[in-house]
């Protein structure tokens, strides 16, 4: 997978709003897609993605998968499918901002654009928002327990930032796949001891990986503990230890930290705070435009619901390519646009196969 | 452009009427994907179309123009993306009969299902009807003189079906492309006399073809008259003569037969007599399941019309999907259909694939 076209820089960002016509929330095929479509109807675009690469829940969760029901593409797997959209979209040059989730949406009395915010501290200005989300960002499964949201960031983890914070710490790394298997192994050089706990004595991570974690253990440089995580004592606000049920029994663990990696899941996550109709986990719209119950924002693929909704790519590619339409009329409320098809616009057609200069009233780089 | 799959024998058709889940009627890109979705939610379908070969106005009015907006194909021609097509629906095998306009569509008072039944003679017996027929049947363009239509087919032509009728006639070939010229040449050998009329000094056809008429023009083999048609004279219900206008004046031709070669226009033709719910010439349909006003009749693609309906090729990949799935509830009415994406569909992609036999429960070929 090539690199996206662009990463902003998050500090200039901030001081910066970047300002465009549509704010694409989810870099899935659907909103490459609809980059692609802005481009072509003369929209400016961003994207922003709480990934670190394109592609949504085809490249997370099954990217060699085979699919059959892309029109015109009789077999691709997931991946290729990315490719060909990025391939697609890349004529506009529109930036991609990767590892960013989108916290905050909030819209001005004037002139009704939006601003919108990312964790990552990246700031927006869009007159038309286009939510592309799947089924929602993909964010790390957390702990299903009562004590771990007090906790998060200073004692639980669901990613490791600085190897150095874990040094002379005790540490319990949860989960059964490469990632917790490759960071039980990296933090015991640093750590006082690292304890990899998981629910089954049984790994989903590369063979050599597994291999080595099982030397580890024979060699004393870590613990394995088949369990799962039942409770955490963190009496004075400080993390003490976990205990662990386990067949028959429990144990109790000494333990500084807690880094938890079992993967990622789709969470709504905050577009459930923007006050859209949401039922059942999907933001209704109506079929004319795909627009929300708040006019500006707008939702296509898998996140959308309305009356005999399918989750198909397919939809999502037509469902983007009439909000789009409706959406030109909030960045461009005075300008009537004019379809043209695709075949027979000539600035179009240059910028795609590349045989003059972009045109000036094509969107810029 | 590969033959398609089959294409049924009228008289044997004739006697047996062709039980089907849905008739797709129109094969351009929207009806062979249409197909396609058929098989993949495990429906039976046949398709028929007025033009002689698959792809609709793709092929009939630009096959070599690149189109760009077909997602994740960055660019293909149009005779390409018929091609791609025409491969996607190729595993389910169902038979596409081509030159067949629909003439009539009845419903059955008892069980609901339709009979159809084209120019030709074929008849169907359908669960549903899918319309994806473009802006209508390609049929050729009529002369536009009150006289015209009672003479049609005995005085007035729009194609050569019998050269050897023509023998010894007084004949007027009238257009300007390769089919009028070439008919022009070819019935000189056999008429008393031809005249080809043409608007213009100019053609619109193959130059050896052009200069080959001049030649037959120079040599007296054939005439050739600049004008429009302004009147047919056929005082005893048989053509004795054409008016032709010209530039600052008029002249009179003595004719006993009138072949006119325009080329061809989509026409809606038999379809705005079905009782269907026709506003500036679209089918209109509600976007939950593009069907239109007579329940069991769906319309996708470019002929169907509802609010911010973008004639775009994907739109109507979209809305064959949704119709299909809408379409299987008359075909099994007692049966519920479950949606698995395509690639977890074990017995679809064998079929596709080809890795093992199709299952009983797929739709045979």
């Amino acid at each position: 997978m090539d690199a996206p076209f662009a990463d902003a820089d998050p500090v200039a960002a901030q001081s910066t709003p970047l300002r465009t016509d549509v704010l694409i929330i989810g870099a899935g095929p659907v909103g490459l897609f609809a980059a692609f479509e802005a481009g072509v109807i003369g929209l400016s675009c961003h994207i922003v993605d709480a990934l670190k690469e394109v592609g949504g829940q085809c490249i997370e969760l099954y990217p060699e998968k085979p699919i059959f029901d892309i029109p015109a593409v009789p077999v691709c797997t997931a991946r290729e499918l990315v490719e060909r959209l990025m391939e697609q979209c890349r004529p506009f040059g529109f930036p991609i901002h990767l590892g960013q989730q989108v916290r905050s949406v909030t819209q001005r009395a004037d002139d009704k654009r939006w601003t919108v915010v990312t964790d990552q501290g990246l700031e927006f200005d869009a007159a038309a928002i286009l939510l592309s989300a799947g089924n929602g960002a993909f964010v790390p499964q957390r702990i299903a327990l009562d004590e771990a949201p007090a906790l998060e960031g200073r004692h639980v983890h669901y990613a490791v930032r600085q190897v150095a914070a874990f040094a002379g710490q005790n540490v319990i790394v949860a989960g059964g796949g490469d990632s917790a298997l490759d960071w039980a192994l990296a933090l015991r050089k640093v750590a006082r001891h690292v304890t990899l706990v998981h629910r089954r004595d049984a790994f989903r991570a590369a063979e050599a990986t597994v291999q080595e974690v099982k030397r580890a253990a024979a060699d004393g440089e870590l613990d394995i503990v088949i369990g799962t995580l039942a409770a955490l004592k963190a009496p004075g606000g400080a993390l003490e230890s976990v205990d662990i049920k386990q067949i028959g029994g429990a144990v109790t663990l000494p333990a500084d930290h807690l880094i938890a990696l079992y993967g990622l899941v789709a969470d709504l996550g905050p577009i459930a705070d923007w006050e859209l109709d949401i039922r059942a986990g999907r933001v209704i719209v109506d079929t004319s435009g795909y627009e929300s119950s708040r006019p500006g924002i707008f939702a296509v693929g898998d996140i959308a619901g309305y009356p005999n909704k399918q989750k198909l790519i397919l939809s999502g590619f037509h469902e983007a390519s009439l909000a789009l339409r409706k959406a030109y009329g909030y960045a461009y409320p005075d300008k009537k646009r004019v379809h043209v098809h695709s075949s027979y616009d000539a600035k179009l057609s240059a910028r795609i196969l590349g045989t003059e200069a972009p045109s000036a009233d094509l969107p810029e780089r």
